[in-house]
């Protein structure tokens, strides 16, 4: 964090790729704005940042990223106005906490002045690149990988942090049905749960496909040590509503400290809700669903924003939540989205303008 | 599985590395021998495997491997003996570790052929590397890794599975100092532990690096719910010796199921010593130092063969080993590398010879 600022090298694309994107049927990541950012960490030290066309990178086949899994990322958004203005929002939050993720992964922590240069200058260079209208966005990528050659277990001595950007609009539209995991699990105590660390996904992969070959989109998780505790999903932190009280886990080393969740809690208790972040039993869910208690849950992240989860599995039988008037969800997500699109006022100082002209 | 056997596709390096090396001064990791193999999955199979000069290659930075850290691997070593024979140690073993990793972290399984003739050819064109005398060896990795580019979180559709291989010395070769965990933890109940994923590598790094901080070279892992139990080490697997008995930790979904582990196991029954798997409670070992009756403690690995561990601290103490006589890590080393050098006779049918000429 100490390093001075160099301020960064640009070299523009020659042409730009937006006129190959087809927005009306956008597929998420699989086009990529004009440019990026690449940094390369060497000789202890992060180098000055280069911006250039978005593209393939060399890599050496040993490269310890392949091998060791050092590699951290986040997810954030850039959302344009009415007036065509772009927006980020708390994008201090997730620059901080792609640095507690790469401590947790011993990779160097990235300068804050590199990180805000990059987006605001790719953002600048790519602003075409962000359509306006609900659900519309920016998805931007941040990440840092282990570069140095060599097969020995051993942190990297050189790292590349990158920001990638593609366009996306919103997904996880229709409700979803998710499985409660009694046998697999995501993190332990003492573990890299709360980091965004590339192999925690990946480990999650082969328990969602088992999820999704029953008719399930994604896994809840349950504490490794007793499934007896709900945790969060694959990337999404998890809200439950009993009654007329909102209920989410506390985060801990095992759960990310997720930026859409802690909106949602200010959120919800600025309405009024009655917001408990406590310890969730599996077995008090069950009850309440049987009761009839049981009235919403969601997921919330920066991909989804909220996603309604219409139903859940738990030691073989299936709950399907009943349909209920004004649900929260759908008032935290206006809320929300109010605030990202700069269609509401902004009490909380959330919204990070972007110079973009 | 079930692709069906088409042959390798072979293209040479015009020249031989070889004369860069010094051998002499061997810094593991540094040299890779000249020829690597690459095979790519896509369209739902994976193609021919070709045989090239080792060397960089391209990847996207939205290859799903940087993101979501889908990627496994193996270590393995070739050893040449006194009549430039080549040998391979219980290479099977490998390549089905390989594929239970494979199938942990939603990864298509490799083909057993394509694995052994590329293992076999590489071997053949680069025998050269392999150089005779203790403690010498070409080290295999072979891996697999995620490169679909896309940035939404779901496993990779395309897959690149490669084998690099770099001249090995003896390391490890003074007795080394550990930490026995209380705090962090590398594994939970229905994870990926017993898989050799590589976030579980970068996810050691730091609480290693602050082992290494207070002068430890490794940390031995408890389990993450209770840090009562002795699990493994970074890249090996633990032994105990308490009085005449071996004692060593079964393996679990928690625990990578050594094949060093396994071969030393055999080789001390052989030999007449009682050996025990089963848990082992950390006190165990603590009031074992105390008492006198903790003889030895050592790791099991492909890399290190056997490490002495001279001494552990637990809870802020240090307990240091006494030397002893004859020590059963100094005998099973030479057995297990007697064997793999052919300098002893096979009777568990281990070595596999390469066909170099
Ligand atoms: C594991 C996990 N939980 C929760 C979240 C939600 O976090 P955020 O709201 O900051 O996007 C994410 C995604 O970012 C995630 O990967
Ligand atoms: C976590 C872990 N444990 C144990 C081992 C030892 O296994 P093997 O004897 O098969 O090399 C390794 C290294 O391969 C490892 O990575």
């Amino acid at each position: 964090m100490n390093t001075p600022h160099k301020g960064l090298d640009i070299t523009t694309a020659k042409s730009s790729r937006l006129d190959q994107v087809d927005f009306d049927n956008l597929v998420f990541g699989k086009y990529y704005a004009d440019h990026m950012m690449i940094c390369d960490y060497k000789d202890g030290a992060w180098q000055t940042p280069q911006i250039m066309p978005y593209g393939p990178m060399e890599m050496e086949p040993s490269s310890k990223v392949f091998h060791y899994g050092q590699a951290v990322f986040e997810g954030m958004k850039a959302f344009k106005d009415a007036d065509d203005k772009v927006w980020l929002f708390r994008p201090e939050d997730n620059f901080n906490r792609i640095n507690i993720s790469s401590k947790r992964m011993a990779i160097p922590e990235f300068p804050k002045e590199y990180f805000f240069d990059a987006l605001n200058t790719l953002l600048k260079l790519d602003s075409e690149w962000i359509k306006k209208g609900d659900g519309n966005s920016l998805y931007i990528r941040p990440f840092a990988i282990g570069t140095e050659y060599g097969v020995s277990a051993s942190p990297s001595n050189e790292y590349k942090f990158i920001i990638i950007c593609c366009p996306a609009k919103a997904y996880y539209s229709t409700p979803v049905k998710v499985l409660i995991s009694d046998h697999y699990s995501r993190s332990a105590d003492g573990g890299v749960g709360y980091a965004k660390a590339a192999g925690n996904y990946g480990a999650s992969f082969y328990p969602t496909n088992l999820a999704k070959e029953k008719g399930y989109q994604q896994v809840i998780w349950t504490d490794a040590n007793t499934h007896e505790y709900l945790e969060e999903a694959g990337t999404m932190n998890v809200f439950f509503r009993i009654g007329d009280k909102l209920i989410t886990a506390p985060t801990s080393d095992r759960i990310l400290d997720g930026v859409t969740r802690k909106s949602i809690i200010d959120l919800a208790k600025h309405e009024g809700i009655d917001v408990e972040v406590r310890r969730i039993k599996v077995g008090e869910i069950v009850e309440a669903a049987k009761n009839g208690t049981l009235k919403e849950i969601f997921g919330t992240g920066t991909a989804a924003t909220i996603a309604q989860i219409s139903g859940f599995e738990q030691d073989g039988t299936f709950y399907d939540l009943p349909e209920v008037e004004n649900p929260y969800n759908v008032k935290l997500k206006k809320m929300l989205q109010d605030i990202q699109y700069n269609r509401a006022e902004d009490p909380f100082d959330w919204r990070y303008a972007v110079e973009t002209k």
